[in-house]
């Protein structure tokens, strides 16, 4: 199945949308922002400064969110999942740093990057502190479960961006392959996100399996997604210009299907493109093209809706919860993006 | 005082050194070599390559033998100190490898850097996964009590990290600040790796300050002795070349001193040097006779060397045992490498 999974349960058809999870989490992630502001602070001035930049650029929380909506669905009381979705948060923040100045990127969400305003250095720094202030918020819990699960994360997702580094360039990346390296940079820190919430609520053992596959595919999906708007969403949407993946010269999954489904002469056009960086603007168009003829966007769409699905039957035998409702409404919403 | 304290407990006039320390934890230290290897472990080849070609450089691994020592000294008699002292010791790898990055060194310990050889790029990321290996490892053990240690002096390390680089080139600093920064960048560490071992111990309160205090003065006094050795220890000592730091244009306590305590002309030629990067082998030379005619080298000695007391007195009230010995030994050797 090709195109936008919808919120068939209800019957909707308008667009999918994460107003019950905002709505659900609104109080704890006031908390959570109060949190994020005092963690993230220092007497170092540059440490707040570069901090504050990048979260309150305007991310959409999804992380957090999870973690709290999950706390809430299994009834959990107490305090430990504000500070935990604040340490979420934090990992994810302390990714996007380290990530910019590994993809030397210029732009993240229609902003200049940390590193284009204070440097690479203070970015690999503040990206240590707030990894570190994200271990201290999870200690301070007490979880060790919880501290296990985000810390396994934390190795994984480091692990996934090597990996990438090291398949960078490599037009002959399989599809596994591919999925391999997005499932532990991106699905695993979501998979994290949405476990611990039952973990600190002392959930069964199937409720916690449950969550984390839950994350885990929508982690995948999300990333697909992402990478197929980079080919064909709006600039104003992204809040990043269309082909910035292109111009870096990123093998996403829309780049390997267009690629092996390629001729002999596409296959010498992505080379030039992604090996030797010919990505201009006539580059992209071509892409975009190519990519159209072979299907390989919407493919990569259909890709994202099959861990959708996966996503969406994690839950299914979940008691129906406002939580549950809304955690199925992000699936959709994450794939409906791409419209 | 200015010079070199040696063990004056026991008479000794020879050269201290840390054999008592290293025959102590030796089979402990075997095991830790064994985890290390383990832990640098990924079937992403990059990873074990990086984390090997800086685990096997030879440094001497001071960190985990104070944690391994200091949980002896106390009775320990389990695992975790091993895997705390590993820990330890990926916290400590995963810092050099991003402060290579931020400094942009060429070398360390007489190698290239990591940087030079796979890139900054994959220095941040193989830091990032030792880090969170090495939060994996601590919950491992399951003492919420050394995680929080740990994970504090985490964020205190990367903090005083952009302490330094918000004060670089600086020549203004003075030594208070300066004292800050290396207490949070460097001393942090060895406080935390000494406080561990009595932690997990479960000692009393009085025996964790007091290696706790122990570790923080120790590491204020060794980072002291390295700046010092910067401007006047010997390549081959070294591993690396003296003056390096005034070739990075580093405001260590010898220049600060030598800055403050300079004539007019001389504070030109120090801001030509250091904020401007005229730092070529005539002005190490300079630079080393300005500094030893203000006594700025003889009284970093100086400084560390009364650090070293305090580390010393924050050992004393504890019982007689060999490893309180090979710990005060630690201190003479470090002060003594100067010689």
């Amino acid at each position: 199945m090709v195109g936008v999974v919808l919120n068939i349960e209800n019957g909707k058809r308008e667009a999918a949308s994460i107003k019950d999870l905002i709505d659900l989490t609104a109080a704890d992630m006031g908390r959570v922002n109060k949190l994020i502001l005092s963690k993230a602070g220092s007497d170092v001035e540059m440490i707040p400064e570069i901090a504050n930049h990048l979260i309150s650029s305007g991310g959409k929380r999804l992380r957090p969110m999870l973690t709290l909506a999950s706390a809430q669905m299994f009834g959990y009381s107490g305090e430990g999942h504000v500070k935990l979705a604040t340490s979420v948060e934090f990992m994810h923040t302390a990714t996007l740093l380290h990530d910019d100045v590994v993809d030397e990127s210029g732009m993240r969400r229609g902003k200049k990057t940390a590193r284009m305003i204070w440097g690479n250095q203070a970015s690999v720094l503040v990206g240590d502190f707030l990894l570190g202030q994200a271990f201290r918020m999870m200690v301070d819990v007490g979880s060790l479960e919880a501290l296990d699960i985000l810390s396994s994360a934390a190795s994984i997702i480091a692990e996934g961006e090597v990996m990438q580094l090291a398949a960078a360039k490599n037009l002959e990346t399989t599809e596994d392959e591919h999925f391999a390296v997005i499932k532990a940079k991106t699905a695993a820190l979501f998979s994290a996100a949405a476990e611990v919430g039952p973990v600190i609520a002392q959930a069964t053992r199937n409720d916690r399996a449950a969550l984390r596959s839950y994350g885990m595919n929508l982690g995948l999906a999300f990333q697909l997604i992402d990478d197929a708007l980079d080919y064909g969403g709006t600039s104003k949407d992204l809040g990043k210009n269309v082909g910035d993946d292109f111009r870096e010269g990123k093998v996403t999954l829309p780049v390997i299907l267009a690629y092996r489904r390629g001729t002999k002469a596409e296959r010498t056009f992505w080379k030039r493109a992604i090996e030797d960086n010919v990505t201009d603007d006539a580059g992209l168009e071509k892409a975009i093209g190519l990519m159209t003829r072979h299907g390989a966007i919407a493919d990569t769409i259909g890709r994202a809706g099959h861990f959708g699905e996966i996503a969406r039957d994690a839950l299914a035998p979940l008691e129906a919860t406002p939580q549950k409702s809304a955690l199925v409404d992000v699936i959709d919403f994450c794939i409906s993006r791409v419209n």
